[in-house]
């Protein structure tokens, strides 16, 4: 129907009968890379501030209804030029995602599942009407953007070079309704840990029900704009409660969901007496992040304990609390990887969760084996080489 | 604490305690004018589609935390120069307002309760983190803006200029946060009816509880940019099933909310006999629409029947229909004025609504009635003079 396979791509990525618009996907033999000559001081790698140094270059690829989509470019950094009634600026038609580039104990550049990222990039410009693309091209391309500011990639296992591809609406007309227009670009910045407070040093939560990120029907399992910047008055004020993030909750049972920028672990002694990691399901307001299932699929591959996606209420936690049933919680997401939770403000109590009192001792196994793979102290299919 | 009283501006539009920081909004009067010498050709009022015309000018007013508001700026309309990071290309840290300006039979250009809108934009703001300002200094802006381009408003009463207030964040750098950079712009289009059939002939709506539009913890009373990227795709969904927008559902007793780009009227005979002209309340998913408000205003005033701002089920509706109980029902909103509705798709089944068949009086009254005001046949001081 529509060039670029616009409307019809699947969750798997353009697959069945749609296949023939992957034709009209961007292709990454056909980049034009145009780098940078003059080129910016590189940051030392343990003062970094999350997400405020960008490197020399960037990768576009501009798409319109009427002729797919361009060429993809790899060109200096540069300020977008948007028409001022740029659909991704009145309706937040965007989209975009968080991978990472660690650099090796053997010098060489890895890149962490990121087919996964790819696949969750298809889903949510199909969410968000944004035009579908060939996945293996845009991985090939960042791969390519990663090599020519390979200088760029920390030379730091406490550090990596933070991927932030990006989907925009550019249709430059007024009126709600899919854009003729769109904007693919990445950019790349030297990060360390993303929380202040450092890398490992646990943090508290603020859990309330007068706000609510992402419901049943909505946008919650996408990583659309929307869900981002409706979260930070909620952000504001739990730090002005004293605690770093918002652990949102579900429903009339308080059902704890996520953290905005992070899913949720709990490692506990369950109601029947087993010992469980659990999280929440990704029943729609989750979103599916690639720690967390990598997490998951490293904890049921160990077959130590029970593993779970199940609903946890604070009625659950608060419970099991008292019953020194809890072992560790914590959050998991590319930005932190994993960050140890000591303690959720609920209903005026201050709750202490024991987390770095039990060593942390999974917590730290989850990051360690994580961190080994991503920094190439061992061989796994999760990391793919860049160079 | 902050400069320009970023975050303790109340709904009211930063009264009370923060007072003192009104005097760091920027000021009306310190305007540098500098409008377009060259003219684009002014379209055909009649042949007018919504929101892809714009005018020579913009209004641009730069705000950062360190030094709070800039001066406004009437200038040349341009393309926006934004760092790829942008906050509001990322999180939707974005936030809107529609207005319009209509050239009267008198020759007089005229806004329609201009002040509404201010305030909500300043709750919006307040929301969206993003900075307060003093209301009256926008209008005055505004009114300015469209004193420049007068002659753009249409030459006709069945046309007018829309003007788009837009407040974006425009923080550098990555991170889920606060922004201490923001852009605040407005745009002017000269529009005709909203709908593509027409302005006044009805509309069909697909009712599904499978998308959600907003929900209570949420934004969905705030015109944030989130809140309408989200709704495309199910819109996409109502125009393949042959309908032309959503009706938003909400709940697991399917109550009506509202269109998204319109707020919803019902006019009928209640469950207990009475005529009642019914609007489901402000309990914080639905936008509250000036028009909407203008309709209660005005019904309220008439006196010849009930006025409520209530719930109202599918099965409220399905039964009213069944008994011959509904009289008309319109959608109401500044894009389209007053729209007719004459189908609701729900659950397989076309509703059909006898909205024409009766009249519509009601909705014609109203539409009558808004237009003599807006277009300067009838004296009323929500009209405001441009000039």
């Amino acid at each position: 129907m529509i060039k670029g396979c616009h409307n019809e791509c699947t969750a798997e990525g353009c697959s069945g009968e749609t296949a023939k618009h992957i034709t009209e996907s961007f292709k990454a033999s056909e980049l034009i890379i145009t780098p940078a000559t003059t080129f910016k001081e590189k940051p030392d790698p343990s003062g970094l501030v999350f997400g405020t140094v960008f490197t020399d270059n960037m990768l576009t690829i501009e798409w319109s209804l009427a002729s797919g989509w361009e060429k993809p470019y790899i060109k200096p950094l540069e300020n977008l030029s948007l028409h001022p009634a740029s659909s991704s600026l009145h309706y937040a038609i965007e989209l975009f995602e968080g991978m990472k580039a660690y650099r090796g104990v053997d010098g060489k550049i890895r890149l962490f599942r990121p087919t996964l990222n790819m696949d969750r990039m298809a889903r949510s410009a199909k969410r968000a009407t944004l035009p579908c693309f060939d996945q293996n091209e845009l991985l090939e391309c960042i791969r390519k953007l990663v090599e020519v500011e390979k200088e760029w990639v920390p030379y730091s296992t406490a550090a990596s070079l933070y991927i932030r591809p990006t989907l925009i609406g550019t249709e430059p007309s007024l009126g709600v309704k899919k854009p003729t227009k769109a904007l693919l670009y990445v950019i790349l910045s030297p990060v360390g840990a993303y929380f202040a407070s450092g890398s490992f040093n646990p943090i508290s939560l603020w859990a309330d029900p007068k706000y609510v990120r992402a419901w049943k029907g909505g946008t919650g399992d996408c990583k659309l704009g929307g869900n981002y910047g409706s979260s930070i008055y909620a952000q504001q004020e739990a730090l002005e409660l004293g605690c770093q993030q918002v652990l949102w909750l579900y429903g009339e049972d308080h059902q704890i969901t996520e953290v905005g920028t992070m899913n949720l672990f709990l490692y506990w002694i369950n109601e029947d007496g087993e010992n469980e990691l659990a999280t929440p399901p990704l029943d729609g307001i989750i979103l599916p992040g690639v720690t967390r299932q990598s997490i998951l699929d490293l904890a049921r591959d160990w077959e130590e304990f029970k593993v779970s996606e199940r609903y946890i209420t604070m009625s659950d936690l608060t419970a099991a609390l008292e019953e020194n049933r809890v072992k560790e919680m914590f959050g998991a997401g590319t930005a932190c990887v994993v960050c140890p939770i000591s303690k959720i403000l609920y209903k005026g109590k201050h709750l202490h969760i024991p987390t770095m009192e039990n060593g942390p001792q999974l917590t730290t196994r989850f990051l360690n084996k994580l961190s080994d793979i991503q920094y190439g102290r061992e061989d796994s299919d999760w990391a793919v080489l860049v160079s």
